[in-house]
């Protein structure tokens, strides 16, 4: 294993597609959506789960355990489900010192009760020192999906627009100026926050939603690309209508990175047809998380699986997935 | 955080009492019953979760996959939940080679197959060489609760019988064993099944089911004591009446293990009335993983939260919490 298994791009989808989607053979698993729907009785549940192993466990604008906590309400929503209960799994380091385990619990509940779930079981485990690092989370969520719609990368059809929830970037750059001890214009924030009531407004306003997608590992560049290929669809995107924070693309430009693929934690693509595009963007606006929401593209024509950019400066690229490992230990 | 934190006894219950409760304050968790069982519509769900630490990776009668199937399954189960779907989040170190996480993957899915779920959604992370320690797993699972008792350690009455399902002691004795390169007379496996089918069986037959728990780390002693206590009641067992295989005995002789603490991972224990316990045994004994169960005591009284036992040479003694760490890193 290389840390690049992990890291959202190249190596960790052939890791799914070699090793885990053949294995667990299941129409489920096969959809490599951020959860499944499965049913339970009569109802329609969301079921996900994240590790997370963020390093340092405490930085601008989050901890590991709001991350914990947001990270799997808005797996929830991209399934458009309504969050609704949280696991949690805790794998602690001896030595590690109990208020550390005190903060995080606290940052959990605090953001448990932001985004209107409960944690209702867990479990804990301890191993020898230098066989862990500190503190692992792992969180799992279940939802129920309200809505009658299917939505993954398979509903994707030509013509769709992509609508996008806000500024990309903050989350890589907030952990990796906190890591390296990085000072940057003004304090970049984690963008780490729950994005369920947007989802949910889209769908009770009857936005035909056919695909949500958050940008987490990999950001928007790897999102995009691991879409259009599920969807068998050509996705084109302008840059200049990608909200970047000028400090985050400063960041970016020191640090040699391309704001594209840089993590977020609060961010969600949305693939909705053309004709409710305004409408859709006119919703998500009225939310504070998603007040810049932008229209950054649309799908142009089925059968072909890639992702091209119009870029600032004019001509058109073709948007890769992300090789190797950007930023290790960024959720 | 000392390695008792995580070991089922007294630590880990200090832990779960004075953190995790008061901060995550909800009925549900403070129930501390081996799942949440929470409403998703019209429909009950039972809900849980457990991350898998154990060494070695692989040991006789079964793998750290197996187990994190088998371990979920049953604590759905302990809910008298129908196990239906399991989430998987791995945390690899790097450098776990990759045929390692075929085999552990395999063996998920084989002990899916088996326990009649499977598993549709999951995650992987990847740590730093020496920040882990080859491969961590943590599974979650829900199942409808499809009866409509309400099982858990507050219904435990006076006059319950408690039944265990089979002989204690052999996952924790495989585990050392393999762990230590230690030859007993004969190959001790690992009990590591699922235990679901046993207690559907149960529920079917019209057994009111009080309460149900597997030992898991601590063993039956302490998921005894902690029953008790939960309860406000007095369980008293005898010692003659618990099965342990001689080779398990002897191990525990030799090791200075007590084999009433010694992990299980295929074994509960269930109250039930008296007037439905040999019936109920009768139920259980049709199935071939509690062939062997056995009524091994009894709630005598309310209001006093302990456990006493009826020792093989005569005399009675209080069972004690596990004081301290007996076997780090079984589960």
């Amino acid at each position: 294993m290389l840390l690049a298994h992990g890291g959202g791009g190249r190596l960790m989808s052939q890791l799914i597609e070699r090793v885990f989607v053949p294995t667990f053979a299941n129409p489920y698993l096969s959809r490599q959506h951020d959860g499944a729907v499965v049913r339970c009785g009569s109802v329609r549940v969301a079921f996900t789960t994240d590790s997370y192993v963020v390093q340092p466990l405490f930085f601008a604008g989050g901890d590991i355990g709001s991350l914990a906590v947001n990270g799997t309400v808005n797996d929830l929503a991209m399934c458009g489900a309504r969050p609704q209960y949280l696991s949690c799994g805790l794998i602690l380091e001896e030595g590690l010192e109990l208020e550390v385990v005190r903060r995080v619990a606290e940052s959990m509940q605090a953001a448990a009760g932001r985004a209107g779930v409960q944690l209702v079981t867990g479990d804990t485990k301890v191993v020898e020192r230098g066989k862990g690092d500190g503190l692992f989370v792992n969180t799992a969520g279940i939802g129920v999906v309200e809505s009658e719609l299917d939505i993954g990368p398979e509903q994707i059809r030509p013509g769709d627009v992509v609508l996008l929830s806000g500024d990309v970037g903050r989350h890589g750059i907030a952990i990796i100026a906190q890591r390296e001890s990085l000072q940057f214009e003004g304090t970049i924030e984690s963008d780490c926050a729950p994005v369920a009531e947007e989802v949910l407004a889209l769908l009770a306003a009857g936005i035909e939603v056919h695909c949500l997608r958050d940008l987490t590992r990999g950001g928007l560049g790897s999102a995009l690309v691991e879409l259009a290929e599920r969807a068998g669809a050509c996705v084109e995107v302008c840059e200049r209508d990608i909200p970047v924070r000028e400090e985050v693309r400063g960041a970016c430009e020191i640090l040699g990175l391309d704001p594209l693929y840089v993590a977020n934690e609060g961010r969600f693509v949305a693939f909705v047809p053309a004709a409710q595009a305004e409408r859709a963007l006119g919703v998500l606006r009225e939310h504070a998380g998603s007040a810049q929401a932008a229209a950054i593209g649309a799908v142009t024509a089925a059968g072909s699986g890639r992702v091209l950019m119009e870029s600032a400066v004019g001509g058109q690229r073709l948007v890769d997935r992300l090789s190797g490992e950007q930023l290790p230990r960024i959720c």
